[in-house]
Protein backbone atom coordinates (compact mmCIF):
# COMPACT_ATOMS: atom_id res chain seq x y z
CA UNK A 1 0.00 0.00 0.00
CA UNK A 2 1.17 3.58 -0.93
CA UNK A 3 1.01 6.18 1.21
CA UNK A 4 1.57 10.14 0.71
CA UNK A 5 2.77 11.20 4.47
CA UNK A 6 3.22 14.64 5.76
CA UNK A 7 5.21 14.67 9.42
CA UNK A 8 5.12 17.80 10.16
CA UNK A 9 8.38 19.32 13.01
CA UNK A 10 5.74 18.40 15.65
CA UNK A 11 6.30 14.68 14.93
CA UNK A 12 2.67 13.76 13.66
CA UNK A 13 0.68 14.46 10.44
CA UNK A 14 -1.64 13.07 7.90
CA UNK A 15 -1.11 9.36 5.92
CA UNK A 16 -3.35 9.16 2.73
CA UNK A 17 -3.74 5.79 1.24
CA UNK A 18 -2.56 6.33 -2.91
CA UNK A 19 -3.62 4.78 -5.93
CA UNK A 20 -0.40 6.86 -8.50
CA UNK A 21 1.08 9.84 -9.37
CA UNK A 22 -1.28 11.62 -12.09
CA UNK A 23 1.58 14.77 -12.60
CA UNK A 24 4.88 15.45 -11.12
CA UNK A 25 7.56 18.00 -12.13
CA UNK A 26 10.08 20.41 -11.04
CA UNK A 27 8.74 24.17 -11.52
CA UNK A 28 11.31 26.69 -11.05
CA UNK A 29 9.80 27.25 -7.78
CA UNK A 30 8.85 23.79 -6.47
CA UNK A 31 8.14 20.45 -6.68
CA UNK A 32 4.37 20.12 -8.37
CA UNK A 33 2.64 17.03 -7.36
CA UNK A 34 -0.92 15.67 -8.12
CA UNK A 35 -1.70 12.26 -6.16
CA UNK A 36 -4.95 10.12 -7.39
CA UNK A 37 -5.80 8.96 -3.34
CA UNK A 38 -7.72 5.68 -2.48
CA UNK A 39 -9.66 8.13 -0.05
CA UNK A 40 -12.77 10.17 0.35
CA UNK A 41 -10.37 12.92 -0.63
CA UNK A 42 -10.30 12.28 -4.23
CA UNK A 43 -7.25 14.01 -6.31
CA UNK A 44 -4.45 15.98 -4.13
CA UNK A 45 -1.80 18.83 -4.90
CA UNK A 46 1.16 19.33 -3.16
CA UNK A 47 3.84 21.48 -3.33
CA UNK A 48 7.49 20.50 -2.27
CA UNK A 49 5.79 17.66 -0.97
CA UNK A 50 2.86 19.68 1.63
CA UNK A 51 -0.17 19.55 1.04
CA UNK A 52 -2.21 21.95 -0.58
CA UNK A 53 -5.59 20.97 -1.36
CA UNK A 54 -7.89 18.14 -1.91
CA UNK A 55 -11.16 17.44 -3.78
CA UNK A 56 -12.49 15.95 -0.51
CA UNK A 57 -12.61 18.84 1.94
CA UNK A 58 -10.91 21.80 -0.31
CA UNK A 59 -14.18 23.77 0.23
CA UNK A 60 -13.10 23.97 4.03
CA UNK A 61 -10.43 25.91 3.66
CA UNK A 62 -11.36 28.56 0.67
CA UNK A 63 -15.12 28.93 1.11
CA UNK A 64 -13.64 30.55 4.72
CA UNK A 65 -10.50 32.74 3.36
CA UNK A 66 -12.90 33.76 0.87
CA UNK A 67 -16.15 34.34 2.20
CA UNK A 68 -15.44 35.94 5.59
CA UNK A 69 -14.00 38.77 4.40
CA UNK A 70 -15.91 39.22 1.15
CA UNK A 71 -19.42 39.02 3.32
CA UNK A 72 -17.81 41.46 6.02
CA UNK A 73 -17.33 44.32 2.89
CA UNK A 74 -20.33 46.57 2.12
CA UNK A 75 -20.16 46.10 -2.02
CA UNK A 76 -16.58 43.97 -2.74
CA UNK A 77 -15.99 44.93 -6.63
CA UNK A 78 -12.38 44.42 -6.83
CA UNK A 79 -10.41 41.51 -5.81
CA UNK A 80 -6.91 40.43 -5.67
CA UNK A 81 -5.83 36.90 -4.73
CA UNK A 82 -2.30 36.21 -4.74
CA UNK A 83 -1.24 32.62 -4.92
CA UNK A 84 -4.32 30.44 -5.12
CA UNK A 85 -3.03 28.98 -8.52
CA UNK A 86 -5.35 26.19 -7.80
CA UNK A 87 -8.13 28.32 -8.44
CA UNK A 88 -10.64 27.48 -5.18
CA UNK A 89 -10.16 30.55 -3.96
CA UNK A 90 -11.26 32.28 -7.09
CA UNK A 91 -14.14 30.18 -7.34
CA UNK A 92 -15.22 31.27 -4.35
CA UNK A 93 -14.98 34.55 -4.62
CA UNK A 94 -17.07 34.70 -8.06
CA UNK A 95 -20.43 33.42 -6.03
CA UNK A 96 -20.25 37.01 -4.58
CA UNK A 97 -22.45 38.79 -7.46
CA UNK A 98 -21.21 42.55 -6.47
CA UNK A 99 -17.77 41.22 -8.16
CA UNK A 100 -16.73 42.85 -11.38
CA UNK A 101 -12.61 41.79 -11.20
CA UNK A 102 -10.83 39.08 -9.90
CA UNK A 103 -6.52 39.52 -10.24
CA UNK A 104 -5.01 36.18 -9.86
CA UNK A 105 -1.45 36.90 -9.14
CA UNK A 106 0.40 32.93 -8.98
CA UNK A 107 3.80 33.31 -8.86
CA UNK A 108 4.35 29.44 -10.68
CA UNK A 109 2.26 28.77 -13.67
CA UNK A 110 2.86 24.98 -13.52
CA UNK A 111 0.28 24.74 -10.51
CA UNK A 112 -2.25 26.55 -12.64
CA UNK A 113 -1.78 24.48 -15.63
CA UNK A 114 -2.03 21.24 -13.26
CA UNK A 115 -4.76 22.49 -11.61
CA UNK A 116 -6.99 23.13 -14.30
CA UNK A 117 -6.40 19.76 -16.04
CA UNK A 118 -6.14 16.94 -13.08
CA UNK A 119 -8.48 19.54 -10.40
CA UNK A 120 -11.48 20.91 -13.09
CA UNK A 121 -13.84 20.91 -9.82
CA UNK A 122 -11.47 23.06 -8.14
CA UNK A 123 -9.64 25.21 -11.12
CA UNK A 124 -12.95 25.29 -12.89
CA UNK A 125 -13.32 28.88 -12.99
CA UNK A 126 -9.99 30.59 -14.05
CA UNK A 127 -11.47 30.46 -17.19
CA UNK A 128 -14.38 33.19 -16.61
CA UNK A 129 -14.37 36.50 -18.10
CA UNK A 130 -13.73 38.36 -14.76
CA UNK A 131 -10.78 36.65 -13.79
CA UNK A 132 -7.25 38.41 -15.29
CA UNK A 133 -4.65 35.50 -14.52
CA UNK A 134 -1.26 36.97 -13.87
CA UNK A 135 1.91 34.37 -13.31
CA UNK A 136 3.98 36.79 -11.39
CA UNK A 137 5.79 37.64 -8.51
CA UNK A 138 2.96 39.26 -6.18
CA UNK A 139 5.72 40.89 -4.16
CA UNK A 140 6.91 42.68 -7.07
CA UNK A 141 3.22 42.98 -8.62
CA UNK A 142 1.90 44.56 -5.29
CA UNK A 143 4.88 47.39 -5.08
CA UNK A 144 3.15 49.64 -7.68
CA UNK A 145 -0.72 49.35 -6.84
CA UNK A 146 -2.34 52.38 -4.48
CA UNK A 147 -5.92 52.45 -3.73
CA UNK A 148 -6.90 49.19 -6.17
CA UNK A 149 -8.61 46.44 -4.57
CA UNK A 150 -11.73 45.95 -2.39
CA UNK A 151 -10.58 42.54 -0.79
CA UNK A 152 -6.30 41.01 -0.73
CA UNK A 153 -6.74 37.19 0.02
CA UNK A 154 -3.27 35.84 1.03
CA UNK A 155 -3.67 31.93 -0.36
CA UNK A 156 -0.20 31.51 -0.11
CA UNK A 157 2.06 28.27 1.02
CA UNK A 158 3.65 28.52 4.16
CA UNK A 159 6.26 30.99 5.03
CA UNK A 160 9.59 28.99 4.36
CA UNK A 161 10.25 28.47 0.60
CA UNK A 162 8.70 30.20 -2.65
CA UNK A 163 6.22 31.65 -0.19
CA UNK A 164 8.69 32.83 2.34
CA UNK A 165 8.41 37.10 1.25
CA UNK A 166 4.70 37.12 1.73
CA UNK A 167 5.33 37.37 5.52
CA UNK A 168 7.68 40.10 5.38
CA UNK A 169 6.28 43.76 6.93
CA UNK A 170 7.44 45.19 3.44
CA UNK A 171 4.99 43.26 1.25
CA UNK A 172 2.09 43.72 4.04
CA UNK A 173 2.90 47.48 3.62
CA UNK A 174 2.26 47.64 0.41
CA UNK A 175 -0.67 45.16 0.84
CA UNK A 176 -2.54 47.76 2.66
CA UNK A 177 -1.89 50.78 0.44
CA UNK A 178 -3.30 48.75 -2.63
CA UNK A 179 -6.40 48.70 -0.47
CA UNK A 180 -9.20 50.98 -1.41
CA UNK A 181 -11.27 52.88 1.71
CA UNK A 182 -12.94 50.03 3.53
CA UNK A 183 -10.95 47.29 2.18
CA UNK A 184 -10.22 44.38 3.76
CA UNK A 185 -7.22 41.73 3.86
CA UNK A 186 -7.41 37.43 4.78
CA UNK A 187 -4.45 35.84 4.87
CA UNK A 188 -3.88 31.87 5.73
CA UNK A 189 -1.92 31.76 9.13
CA UNK A 190 -1.09 28.64 9.27
CA UNK A 191 -1.80 26.07 12.20
CA UNK A 192 -2.94 26.83 15.45
CA UNK A 193 -1.38 23.10 17.12
CA UNK A 194 1.96 23.14 14.99
CA UNK A 195 3.03 26.29 13.90
CA UNK A 196 2.93 28.34 16.97
CA UNK A 197 5.98 30.04 16.02
CA UNK A 198 5.42 30.98 12.01
CA UNK A 199 1.79 32.37 13.56
CA UNK A 200 3.31 34.65 16.80
CA UNK A 201 6.04 36.11 14.17
CA UNK A 202 3.21 36.39 11.64
CA UNK A 203 0.74 38.38 13.57
CA UNK A 204 3.16 40.35 15.29
CA UNK A 205 4.50 42.05 11.67
CA UNK A 206 0.51 41.85 10.43
CA UNK A 207 -0.16 44.25 14.09
CA UNK A 208 2.31 47.05 13.15
CA UNK A 209 1.42 47.20 9.68
CA UNK A 210 -2.91 47.37 10.18
CA UNK A 211 -5.00 48.74 13.02
CA UNK A 212 -7.26 46.13 12.87
CA UNK A 213 -5.76 42.84 12.83
CA UNK A 214 -7.89 39.62 14.14
CA UNK A 215 -7.97 36.14 13.52
CA UNK A 216 -10.75 33.44 12.42
CA UNK A 217 -10.26 29.60 12.72
CA UNK A 218 -11.82 26.78 11.06
CA UNK A 219 -11.31 22.80 11.22
CA UNK A 220 -9.47 21.54 7.94
CA UNK A 221 -9.30 17.80 7.63
CA UNK A 222 -6.19 17.58 5.59
CA UNK A 223 -3.79 20.43 6.78
CA UNK A 224 -1.73 19.93 9.99
CA UNK A 225 -3.20 19.69 13.09
CA UNK A 226 -6.32 19.75 11.56
CA UNK A 227 -7.05 23.20 12.45
CA UNK A 228 -6.19 26.67 10.55
CA UNK A 229 -5.92 30.20 11.60
CA UNK A 230 -6.41 33.29 8.72
CA UNK A 231 -5.24 36.59 9.52
CA UNK A 232 -8.49 39.36 8.86
CA UNK A 233 -6.79 42.91 8.60
CA UNK A 234 -8.01 46.08 7.69
CA UNK A 235 -7.14 49.78 8.28
CA UNK A 236 -10.61 51.29 8.66
CA UNK A 237 -13.18 47.79 8.68
CA UNK A 238 -13.88 46.03 12.13
CA UNK A 239 -14.58 42.12 11.74
CA UNK A 240 -17.98 40.93 12.81
CA UNK A 241 -19.09 44.83 11.93
CA UNK A 242 -20.94 44.31 9.03
CA UNK A 243 -22.75 41.02 7.10
CA UNK A 244 -24.51 41.31 3.83
CA UNK A 245 -27.89 39.34 4.90
CA UNK A 246 -29.08 39.09 1.07
CA UNK A 247 -25.28 37.58 -0.41
CA UNK A 248 -25.05 35.27 2.27
CA UNK A 249 -28.29 33.88 2.09
CA UNK A 250 -27.67 33.76 -1.54
CA UNK A 251 -24.32 31.87 -0.96
CA UNK A 252 -24.94 29.89 1.66
CA UNK A 253 -27.25 27.78 -0.33
CA UNK A 254 -24.13 27.34 -2.80
CA UNK A 255 -21.32 26.05 -0.18
CA UNK A 256 -20.46 22.79 1.85
CA UNK A 257 -19.60 24.75 4.65
CA UNK A 258 -20.10 28.94 4.91
CA UNK A 259 -23.25 30.11 6.62
CA UNK A 260 -24.12 32.90 9.04
CA UNK A 261 -23.80 30.93 12.56
CA UNK A 262 -20.94 29.40 11.08
CA UNK A 263 -19.19 32.64 9.78
CA UNK A 264 -20.26 34.83 13.31
CA UNK A 265 -18.99 31.94 15.15
CA UNK A 266 -14.71 32.34 13.55
CA UNK A 267 -13.78 34.63 15.56
CA UNK A 268 -13.93 32.73 19.13
CA UNK A 269 -10.60 31.25 20.13
CA UNK A 270 -9.46 28.60 22.19
CA UNK A 271 -7.46 30.05 24.91
CA UNK A 272 -4.22 28.90 23.78
CA UNK A 273 -4.55 31.06 20.62
CA UNK A 274 -5.49 34.10 22.55
CA UNK A 275 -3.03 33.79 24.75
CA UNK A 276 -0.07 33.09 21.36
CA UNK A 277 -2.08 36.22 20.07
CA UNK B 1 11.64 5.08 11.98
CA UNK B 2 8.03 4.26 13.41
CA UNK B 3 4.74 5.21 13.27
CA UNK B 4 2.24 4.85 14.96
CA UNK B 5 -0.78 5.20 11.49
CA UNK B 6 -4.34 5.22 11.81
CA UNK B 7 -5.78 4.87 8.64
CA UNK B 8 -9.54 5.19 9.00
CA UNK B 9 -12.13 3.69 5.93
CA UNK B 10 -12.49 6.82 4.64
CA UNK B 11 -8.84 6.26 3.17
CA UNK B 12 -6.92 8.67 5.34
CA UNK B 13 -5.90 9.81 9.14
CA UNK B 14 -3.16 10.41 11.38
CA UNK B 15 0.41 9.16 11.34
CA UNK B 16 2.72 10.04 14.66
CA UNK B 17 6.60 9.29 15.50
CA UNK B 18 6.89 6.63 18.10
CA UNK B 19 9.69 5.95 20.09
CA UNK B 20 8.45 2.94 22.04
CA UNK B 21 5.19 1.05 23.30
CA UNK B 22 5.35 1.52 27.08
CA UNK B 23 2.37 -1.11 27.64
CA UNK B 24 0.99 -3.22 25.39
CA UNK B 25 -1.92 -6.29 26.71
CA UNK B 26 -5.10 -8.12 25.64
CA UNK B 27 -8.47 -7.59 28.49
CA UNK B 28 -11.26 -9.28 27.99
CA UNK B 29 -12.62 -6.41 25.94
CA UNK B 30 -10.02 -5.05 23.77
CA UNK B 31 -6.47 -4.31 23.24
CA UNK B 32 -4.94 -1.65 25.51
CA UNK B 33 -1.55 0.25 24.52
CA UNK B 34 0.22 3.22 25.56
CA UNK B 35 2.60 5.06 23.57
CA UNK B 36 5.59 7.16 23.69
CA UNK B 37 5.47 9.16 20.80
CA UNK B 38 8.69 11.05 19.56
CA UNK B 39 6.07 13.90 19.26
CA UNK B 40 4.36 16.86 20.77
CA UNK B 41 1.80 14.20 21.79
CA UNK B 42 3.50 13.10 24.20
CA UNK B 43 1.78 9.14 25.23
CA UNK B 44 -0.64 8.16 23.68
CA UNK B 45 -3.50 5.79 24.64
CA UNK B 46 -4.82 3.22 21.88
CA UNK B 47 -7.49 0.55 22.48
CA UNK B 48 -7.76 -1.91 19.66
CA UNK B 49 -5.38 0.33 17.74
CA UNK B 50 -7.43 3.51 17.14
CA UNK B 51 -6.64 6.44 18.82
CA UNK B 52 -8.43 7.91 21.87
CA UNK B 53 -5.69 10.41 23.50
CA UNK B 54 -3.06 11.65 23.78
CA UNK B 55 -0.76 14.11 26.81
CA UNK B 56 -0.81 16.52 23.70
CA UNK B 57 -4.04 16.98 22.77
CA UNK B 58 -6.38 15.95 25.06
CA UNK B 59 -7.89 18.87 26.40
CA UNK B 60 -9.88 19.88 23.40
CA UNK B 61 -11.93 16.29 23.48
CA UNK B 62 -11.85 16.65 27.65
CA UNK B 63 -12.91 20.47 28.08
CA UNK B 64 -15.96 19.96 25.11
CA UNK B 65 -17.79 16.75 26.53
CA UNK B 66 -17.24 18.08 30.41
CA UNK B 67 -17.69 22.30 29.70
CA UNK B 68 -20.58 22.66 27.44
CA UNK B 69 -23.32 20.49 29.29
CA UNK B 70 -22.03 21.15 32.90
CA UNK B 71 -21.72 25.26 32.11
CA UNK B 72 -25.83 25.16 31.05
CA UNK B 73 -26.74 23.03 33.84
CA UNK B 74 -27.60 25.63 37.13
CA UNK B 75 -26.27 23.48 39.51
CA UNK B 76 -24.69 20.07 38.61
CA UNK B 77 -23.95 17.97 41.97
CA UNK B 78 -24.14 14.76 40.63
CA UNK B 79 -22.52 13.57 37.41
CA UNK B 80 -21.78 9.66 36.16
CA UNK B 81 -19.49 9.24 33.05
CA UNK B 82 -19.71 6.59 31.12
CA UNK B 83 -16.31 5.06 29.53
CA UNK B 84 -13.83 7.67 29.70
CA UNK B 85 -11.29 5.49 31.58
CA UNK B 86 -8.40 7.97 30.98
CA UNK B 87 -9.85 10.34 33.64
CA UNK B 88 -9.50 12.78 31.04
CA UNK B 89 -13.50 13.86 31.52
CA UNK B 90 -13.36 13.43 35.44
CA UNK B 91 -10.72 15.82 35.55
CA UNK B 92 -12.83 18.38 34.07
CA UNK B 93 -15.93 17.95 35.89
CA UNK B 94 -14.03 18.41 39.29
CA UNK B 95 -13.31 21.86 37.87
CA UNK B 96 -17.21 22.44 39.14
CA UNK B 97 -17.23 23.69 42.44
CA UNK B 98 -20.85 22.80 42.51
CA UNK B 99 -20.20 19.17 41.98
CA UNK B 100 -20.47 16.53 45.01
CA UNK B 101 -19.91 13.28 43.27
CA UNK B 102 -18.98 11.96 40.44
CA UNK B 103 -19.65 8.31 38.90
CA UNK B 104 -17.44 6.81 36.97
CA UNK B 105 -18.46 3.39 34.85
CA UNK B 106 -15.51 2.29 32.62
CA UNK B 107 -16.41 -1.73 31.66
CA UNK B 108 -12.37 -2.10 31.50
CA UNK B 109 -10.01 -1.85 34.50
CA UNK B 110 -7.01 -2.58 32.79
CA UNK B 111 -7.41 1.29 30.71
CA UNK B 112 -7.69 2.75 33.81
CA UNK B 113 -4.59 1.16 35.36
CA UNK B 114 -2.99 1.61 32.54
CA UNK B 115 -3.70 5.55 32.52
CA UNK B 116 -3.61 6.39 35.71
CA UNK B 117 0.37 4.41 35.68
CA UNK B 118 1.29 6.28 32.39
CA UNK B 119 -0.82 9.28 32.23
CA UNK B 120 -1.25 10.64 35.46
CA UNK B 121 -1.99 14.26 33.89
CA UNK B 122 -4.82 13.17 32.56
CA UNK B 123 -5.81 10.50 34.94
CA UNK B 124 -4.47 12.24 38.27
CA UNK B 125 -7.64 12.93 39.68
CA UNK B 126 -9.23 9.70 39.88
CA UNK B 127 -8.45 9.13 43.21
CA UNK B 128 -10.27 12.58 44.14
CA UNK B 129 -12.45 11.62 47.10
CA UNK B 130 -15.79 12.76 45.02
CA UNK B 131 -15.08 9.67 42.42
CA UNK B 132 -16.49 6.59 42.78
CA UNK B 133 -15.20 4.21 40.26
CA UNK B 134 -17.07 1.33 38.96
CA UNK B 135 -15.27 -1.40 36.76
CA UNK B 136 -18.31 -2.65 34.88
CA UNK B 137 -20.80 -2.53 32.01
CA UNK B 138 -22.76 0.74 31.77
CA UNK B 139 -25.47 -0.97 30.14
CA UNK B 140 -26.40 -3.16 33.17
CA UNK B 141 -25.27 -0.21 35.68
CA UNK B 142 -27.74 2.45 34.22
CA UNK B 143 -30.54 0.07 34.03
CA UNK B 144 -31.51 0.01 37.59
CA UNK B 145 -30.58 3.87 38.20
CA UNK B 146 -33.84 6.52 38.00
CA UNK B 147 -33.67 10.52 38.83
CA UNK B 148 -30.17 10.13 40.19
CA UNK B 149 -27.67 12.33 37.69
CA UNK B 150 -27.97 16.14 36.69
CA UNK B 151 -25.44 15.75 34.44
CA UNK B 152 -24.68 12.08 31.88
CA UNK B 153 -21.47 12.07 29.83
CA UNK B 154 -21.28 9.08 27.38
CA UNK B 155 -17.45 9.18 26.95
CA UNK B 156 -17.28 5.78 25.07
CA UNK B 157 -14.86 4.12 21.83
CA UNK B 158 -16.86 3.99 18.81
CA UNK B 159 -20.25 2.17 17.96
CA UNK B 160 -18.24 -0.98 16.83
CA UNK B 161 -16.28 -3.17 19.42
CA UNK B 162 -16.86 -2.87 23.10
CA UNK B 163 -18.42 0.14 23.03
CA UNK B 164 -21.55 -0.64 20.44
CA UNK B 165 -24.00 -1.43 23.04
CA UNK B 166 -24.12 2.12 24.11
CA UNK B 167 -25.50 3.64 20.77
CA UNK B 168 -28.49 1.27 21.45
CA UNK B 169 -32.09 3.26 21.32
CA UNK B 170 -32.81 1.47 24.71
CA UNK B 171 -29.91 2.41 25.90
CA UNK B 172 -30.49 6.19 25.99
CA UNK B 173 -33.99 5.85 27.56
CA UNK B 174 -32.46 4.43 30.16
CA UNK B 175 -29.83 7.10 30.37
CA UNK B 176 -32.81 9.49 30.33
CA UNK B 177 -34.36 7.66 32.94
CA UNK B 178 -31.60 8.63 35.11
CA UNK B 179 -31.38 12.21 34.87
CA UNK B 180 -33.10 14.25 37.25
CA UNK B 181 -35.04 16.92 36.36
CA UNK B 182 -32.81 19.82 34.22
CA UNK B 183 -30.53 17.45 33.51
CA UNK B 184 -28.31 16.96 30.47
CA UNK B 185 -26.53 14.34 28.52
CA UNK B 186 -23.27 14.65 26.35
CA UNK B 187 -22.09 12.26 23.97
CA UNK B 188 -19.50 11.83 22.01
CA UNK B 189 -20.89 11.11 18.12
CA UNK B 190 -17.85 10.74 16.30
CA UNK B 191 -16.13 12.55 13.07
CA UNK B 192 -18.98 14.50 10.55
CA UNK B 193 -16.18 14.18 8.00
CA UNK B 194 -14.77 10.23 8.09
CA UNK B 195 -18.34 8.75 9.97
CA UNK B 196 -21.34 10.36 8.34
CA UNK B 197 -23.39 7.04 8.25
CA UNK B 198 -22.58 6.46 12.15
CA UNK B 199 -23.83 10.36 13.33
CA UNK B 200 -27.20 9.82 10.85
CA UNK B 201 -27.80 6.20 12.72
CA UNK B 202 -26.69 7.28 16.46
CA UNK B 203 -28.78 10.87 15.88
CA UNK B 204 -32.18 9.13 14.49
CA UNK B 205 -31.99 7.40 17.75
CA UNK B 206 -31.12 10.13 20.31
CA UNK B 207 -33.95 12.20 18.65
CA UNK B 208 -36.41 8.90 19.08
CA UNK B 209 -35.50 9.34 23.08
CA UNK B 210 -34.83 13.16 24.21
CA UNK B 211 -37.22 15.93 23.01
CA UNK B 212 -34.44 17.77 22.97
CA UNK B 213 -31.32 16.89 20.90
CA UNK B 214 -29.10 19.04 19.30
CA UNK B 215 -25.06 19.22 18.45
CA UNK B 216 -21.41 21.13 19.20
CA UNK B 217 -18.67 20.11 17.33
CA UNK B 218 -14.82 21.29 18.14
CA UNK B 219 -11.37 20.57 16.37
CA UNK B 220 -9.55 17.35 17.46
CA UNK B 221 -6.19 16.88 16.15
CA UNK B 222 -5.41 13.78 16.70
CA UNK B 223 -9.23 12.38 15.90
CA UNK B 224 -10.59 11.42 12.24
CA UNK B 225 -10.86 14.39 10.16
CA UNK B 226 -9.57 16.43 12.72
CA UNK B 227 -12.81 17.51 13.92
CA UNK B 228 -15.02 15.88 16.40
CA UNK B 229 -19.24 16.04 16.90
CA UNK B 230 -20.90 15.60 20.33
CA UNK B 231 -24.33 15.21 20.74
CA UNK B 232 -26.11 17.72 23.64
CA UNK B 233 -29.40 15.94 24.64
CA UNK B 234 -31.75 16.50 27.33
CA UNK B 235 -35.63 16.47 28.52
CA UNK B 236 -35.97 20.45 29.42
CA UNK B 237 -32.66 21.66 28.88
CA UNK B 238 -32.21 23.79 25.96
CA UNK B 239 -28.64 24.02 24.69
CA UNK B 240 -27.09 27.91 25.11
CA UNK B 241 -30.53 28.69 27.38
CA UNK B 242 -27.87 29.19 30.74
CA UNK B 243 -24.51 29.55 31.15
CA UNK B 244 -23.47 30.20 34.67
CA UNK B 245 -20.94 33.43 34.44
CA UNK B 246 -19.31 32.91 37.76
CA UNK B 247 -18.13 29.03 37.02
CA UNK B 248 -17.37 30.11 33.59
CA UNK B 249 -14.87 32.99 34.36
CA UNK B 250 -12.92 30.51 36.92
CA UNK B 251 -12.70 27.50 34.76
CA UNK B 252 -12.00 29.68 31.98
CA UNK B 253 -8.51 30.28 33.81
CA UNK B 254 -8.05 26.87 34.33
CA UNK B 255 -9.00 25.48 30.67
CA UNK B 256 -6.87 25.81 27.81
CA UNK B 257 -9.62 25.76 25.33
CA UNK B 258 -12.72 26.40 26.99
CA UNK B 259 -14.23 29.87 26.96
CA UNK B 260 -17.69 31.89 26.64
CA UNK B 261 -17.32 33.22 23.65
CA UNK B 262 -15.79 29.29 22.05
CA UNK B 263 -18.46 27.75 24.37
CA UNK B 264 -20.97 29.65 22.36
CA UNK B 265 -19.98 28.99 18.94
CA UNK B 266 -19.78 25.32 19.37
CA UNK B 267 -23.45 25.17 17.94
CA UNK B 268 -22.71 26.64 14.80
CA UNK B 269 -22.22 24.00 12.44
CA UNK B 270 -21.08 23.80 8.31
CA UNK B 271 -23.82 23.11 5.86
CA UNK B 272 -23.31 19.50 5.56
CA UNK B 273 -23.13 18.74 8.63
CA UNK B 274 -27.02 20.39 9.61
CA UNK B 275 -27.83 18.44 6.18
CA UNK B 276 -27.06 15.41 7.72
CA UNK B 277 -28.58 15.59 10.96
Amino acid sequence: MNFYKEITPAGFGIAIKVKETLFSAQSPFQKVEILDSDSTLGKILTLDDLMMTTEGDEYFYHEMIAHIPMMNHKEPKTVLVIGGGDGGTVREVLKHDTVEKVVLCEIDGMVIDACKKYLPTIAGELDNPKVEILVEDAIEYIKTKKNEFDIVLIDSTDPMGPGEGLFTEEFYTNVKKSLKKGGIVAAQSESPVVNKEEIKKMYTLLKKVFPITSTFTSPIPTYPGGYWAWAFCSEDVEPLSYIDEKRCEKITKNCKVYNKEYHLARFALPNFLKNLL
